[in-house]
């Protein structure tokens, strides 16, 4: 099937419009009308090859909500109609230990990436929600709670599970006193993420500027990490801080202020960080993680929890044509807190 | 009661014998003279400001082995005779959160450590194990298990409980599979006892030439980490790393050798790591940590563990005077693998 989509060509030249056929669906797959994709800084980074692994023509776009148009025969989860996600993964190889216990993202073989990543059964390079239809195998797919506002829902796919799962992983609930560093896509879906869960959130940010912005987001504290004191002050404060800087960066001065057994958990930077001290971790016996985003039970199980509580992403809305625009944006920080492609914009292909 | 000694006056002068006057005993305190006292690397960093904290004169030693020869008249644990061993603390608030469940090395007003450190009550600088006599209240003393080697047992004190804490911390058990970076001091005390506790033990070291060391050590197996294909071949396989590299070191190898949620423990280097990636931690969701020896309860059950299982560490006995020419060989990493200093090489104070 002909699909009309955006790529990117090359690592120097802006996404631009680009077609291409998507699979027949195999008797497992559903077929999306993609409605709404978001924008992660990875789809920036795959585009312009920041991480070395890119293969071209790059479609991006792993945060998909649509709707079912097709079906495969074996297909008994969806019907045409509903309103589905897809988020970073497609497929996994569903043996392993890691996909036997709901955690695809840790899959022994390697999961494979919504794009950029070879098909498990055809080799071909996947590509992502920057298009018109999108087909999946039907484990891979997540059902969207009735009444969600689809045209906010996207970022939950990555932006949302990416901070939720770590929340889950280290068991934040009520009282529970979390950090976040950062107030960027991730980091403001760390925030509610949080909040809903209950806990006592403190945004840490290099200067005041964000206070009220991370207290109209729910917020209880605010903490400014070029203040001395206040950082002192805070040392042994927090149970789980998560850390949602993107570049590299030191995070020492974070680690103190985690208490006794507590855990900074990385979910922002791919890449080095700055050379880190020992001593905050030996002297409280503290801890570093990464996490990556979730598996696909606990992003369903994130997808209801948004639903009852109300939790949604805060969106700006964009026409696909507007994408190299919204990447130059996003690049400044200039978003708040993360862009969505109304894909209405994007014509069908001829 | 005046005490002979060593001690470093300066920074850059090497160790003299040196006397003093120990405080005399509280209710609560024992009176020790001191029979073997281990040499940690911490102690030449402390004698030569290596951590900018050092108080002079110092007096180090904080693996203490002796025998009780006077009591404080509260005390009840010990009786006269008694061979029992200090480690790296003397004191602690023995109220807070941490010293309330016997982490008194987590204490939160920040435990007393044996030397370069102000005693609670009086301010005074304390002194360690490079002496006579030492003085300090029951609750921080151990009882020596009966038949225990007495002169080799004084390195179980701080790299026998620096390594034995996190292997329960993180639950190692029989066939858990441990690794351990560096075959020093820590190492080799990681080796016995991760053995001792049921697990399958690597040594991982830059070259092949510790492997038959290593084995003589108790491990099941050998892994140079300077051969790219068995870094490779071992990557996922460790539930526990622990990293005992004494100087500033990349961990982003060994990282890659850590199965999901599993955690690198460094228990060596005080101070700054070289720059490390977070795609090994992201990608596994793996984990980096610190610990600091153990509390009071967990140090005595790590003796009773080492007496029941026979596990000593191999040492070298020296006299007192021999001090300087043995931190010089420890700076070279030319000991196998403890100093023990026989202070019955010290003359009383006159």
């Amino acid at each position: 099937m002909k699909t009309s989509a955006y790529a990117a060509l090359r690592c120097d030249t802006p996404l631009e419009p680009f077609s291409f056929d998507r699979r027949a669906p195999r008797a497992n797959d559903i077929v999306m009308e993609v409605l709404y994709s978001g924008i992660c800084h990875s789809d920036l980074h795959q585009a312009r090859n920041d991480w070395g692994w890119s293969q071209y023509p790059i479609v991006p776009g792993h945060e998909i909500v649509g709707r079912v148009i097709e079906i495969g025969s074996d297909v008994t989860t969806y019907k045409v109609g509903d309103h589905v996600a897809v988020g970073c993964m497609v497929d996994s190889c569903m043996s392993c230990d890691q996909c036997r216990k709901g955690e695809e993202q840790l899959c022994r073989v390697g999961n494979t990436q919504t794009y950029n990543s070879p098909d498990r059964i055809t080799g071909d390079i996947t590509r992502g929600g920057y298009s018109k239809q999108l087909v999946v195998r039907e484990e891979f797919a997540l059902r969207l709670p009735e009444g969600m506002d689809l045209s906010r829902a996207a970022p939950l796919l990555c932006a949302g599970i990416t901070t939720y799962s770590p929340l889950r992983t280290w068991n934040v609930g009520p009282g529970s006193k979390v950090g976040v560093i950062g107030l960027g896509g991730l980091g403001h879906m760390a925030v509610k993420l949080a909040v809903g869960l209950g806990a006592d959130v403190t945004v840490i940010s290099r200067s005041a500027d964000k206070e009220a912005d991370a207290r109209a987001l729910g917020a209880d504290h605010f903490l400014v990490s070029s203040d001395a004191g206040a950082m002192a002050a805070a040392a042994n404060r927090f149970e789980l801080i998560i850390d949602t800087v993107p570049v590299k960066h030191d995070i020492t001065p974070y680690t103190w202020l985690l208490d006794v057994d507590a855990t900074l958990v990385l979910v922002g930077q791919v890449g080095p960080l700055d050379e880190a001290s020992t001593v905050p971790l030996l002297m409280g016996r503290r801890r570093v993680a990464g996490s990556p985003i979730g598996g696909i039970a606990e992003t369903q199980e994130m997808l209801d929890f948004c639903a009852k509580k109300g939790i949604l992403p805060d969106c700006e809305m964009i026409r696909m044509d507007e994408i190299n625009a919204a990447f130059e944006r996003m690049e400044r920080a200039d978003v708040r807190y993360r862009f969505v492609i109304d894909m209405a914009s994007l014509p069908a292909a001829a």
